[in-house]
């Protein structure tokens, strides 16, 4: 028995959510290079190559560090990238070993990634409607054109739609998406400038995708998924494949605390989340408190209340967040074999 | 120059916040035992004992651990252990290595405590209004009478009057604390049970605890504080003593975005901050948005705009939080001077 709280995959719904992933993608036509902000592990990196995809996309340089040194030799860091300081040299030295992509939505971003000399491949980072970093759609060109007259190399738009995170703006969110990409990438095209690589991503979107305007999809979530997921409809709770083991400390009527709190869930909750993570074995339970160490979980009127010692399975809201916070995930067998994998990249923020 | 984001402790801030609970500990005529959860910082801990700290709390078996390992030999758990599994070892194996005393709020609890073995004082857990766990004060007295009877020791009570994180409510969650804990103590002299120590705790109420009930204090935020207690008035701006240092790598009309996201500040919003953090150098400024690696500042009309790659120190809304997600603290001297602190205790939740 291993002592509570611990974060545990379930490896067959893993498997079985990096397959549905894949197979959208390949449906789509679309190169799949999954966001690794969301396992940090080498081992769910290596299987997501696995299942065909073509590389990894990160959010820091310190993570595709890591992810460098467990050989994935093809990276994206979809971030606007400020190269000044260490980080200029860590990039510079990062892209001499392996493929490596960068984000870039501002001139004074483009003259550092010039005077960093590092030998990487810019993507436009193109706003969709999130209205965070990115420039308007039909100013990619001019940034693009920037960086060809600077002599690097450009191959291509980004954006991430993150304004698909809130109730029924998943349809809406993608074809913000793919408007503003087809926007952009059009704006290029007409003055000459290739265009050989469309990326959007973010996993509520990612189904209402449809085949066309992007070449790349960069879902994250998709295979652990989350209770966020789960309310705004991406999932059904059966698919959740990460969960939070915690035990019944205290049970006080209809409510019980576990000893896993937002240093193991985190404390992500968006406008919509109906408490803070949900538990996929008790849909009508929600966590209506969290503390450092406690979570408070109320179960409705005729309901079995669980008992002292019991062991429950909690969903973060946000599972980037919970694996952010651990060390290792348990990974569960179907056979009840248990392996830890380590969250390698836990951390990496610079 | 450091890449950004990283947590810097500005040295003099923090031994001023130090010197000033340690003063008012003495004036209370109350022993200090500050909650480690805060910094999980050994160089903190060693400080804290400087101003005269008698011992540590921690939240979990495995913070405890990581403290013993680095010295500190007097630790209270502040917390209803369960004694069950790897745990219960782990637990007779430290209480015979140094001091401990651990909390307790149900039978069952004390009956895992007891055939766990382990050389522990208990301390019985009072509800004083958090509604969390502990026992309602009236019924402290038969846990403490069960714990004797099975020949366990029993030291006193604690509490944590948690609700005191909420706007104007620090003076009257402070004597629902002292409320709770004399009648939990009378109820034990009553039957007479000796009840020598008498535990409170939490950085908003301190200030507003008399002398008399009390003979111990456990507050945690105190040495580094942050924009709760900024918000809650526990604290001016000037003496929080952690930031955030962050880089602004996008600028759009008054908005800015800077390096550090969720994954470094924590999400942890209460209902009454006016952000996800603050930002103790531009007190109109408010983040108004936050995801893993971005914050968004709105700055108001007339305000001085930072520039892209200006660098800003935000205050985190909950430093515990921020604390936990970083591997080390860069503690800057006046002199300009910087050390890394560990943050030895991460991820410890077990």
């Amino acid at each position: 028995m291993r002592d509570t709280p611990y974060l545990a995959v379930d490896v067959d719904l893993l498997e079985s959510n990096l397959a549905r992933m894949a197979a959208h993608a390949r449906h789509l036509g679309v190169a799949l290079r999954p966001h690794a902000k969301t396992h940090k592990s080498p081992e769910l990196a290596r299987r997501q190559l696995a299942h065909g995809a073509v590389g990894l996309t990160v959010a820091t340089v310190g993570e595709a560090e890591i992810f460098a040194a467990h050989g994935i030799d093809d990276l994206f860091i979809a971030y606007p990238i400020w190269a000044v300081g260490p980080r200029a040299e860590r990039l510079r030295s990062l892209a001499s070993r392996i493929r490596l992509r960068v984000g870039v939505d501002s001139l004074d971003g483009l003259g550092m990634l010039l005077a960093s000399r590092a030998a990487v491949a810019l993507s436009i980072e193109v706003d969709s409607g999130h209205r965070r970093s990115g420039v308007a759609p039909n100013a990619a060109a001019a940034l693009a054109r920037a960086a060809l007259d600077a002599g690097l190399e450009v191959d291509g738009v980004f954006t991430y739609p993150g304004h698909s995170y809130a109730p029924e703006r998943q349809t809406s969110a993608a074809t913000d998406e793919q408007w503003a990409l087809a926007v952009a990438r059009d704006g290029m095209l007409e003055q000459g400038i290739p265009c050989p690589v469309v990326s959007g991503g973010s996993t509520p979107s990612a189904e209402h995708v449809v085949p066309g305007v992007l070449t790349e999809l960069r879902p994250g979530v998709y295979p652990l998924l989350d209770a966020q997921q789960w309310e705004l409809g991406t999932t059904e709770p059966e698919r959740i494949a990460l969960t939070v083991h915690a035990t019944v400390i205290s049970v006080r009527g209809s409510r019980v605390i576990v000893d896993a709190g937002n240093k193991v869930l985190g404390a992500d909750r968006l406008a919509f989340a109906t408490g803070f993570g949900r538990l996929p074995g008790h849909r009508e339970a929600r966590i209506v408190a969290l503390s450092e160490h406690h979570a408070t979980i109320e179960f409705p009127p005729g309901a079995t209340v669980p008992a002292l010692g019991d062991r429950l399975h909690l969903a973060p809201n946000h599972v980037c967040s919970a694996v952010n916070l651990a060390d290792t995930l348990v990974a569960v067998h179907h056979d009840g074999r248990e392996e830890e994998w380590a969250v390698a990249a836990r951390g990496a923020n610079t």
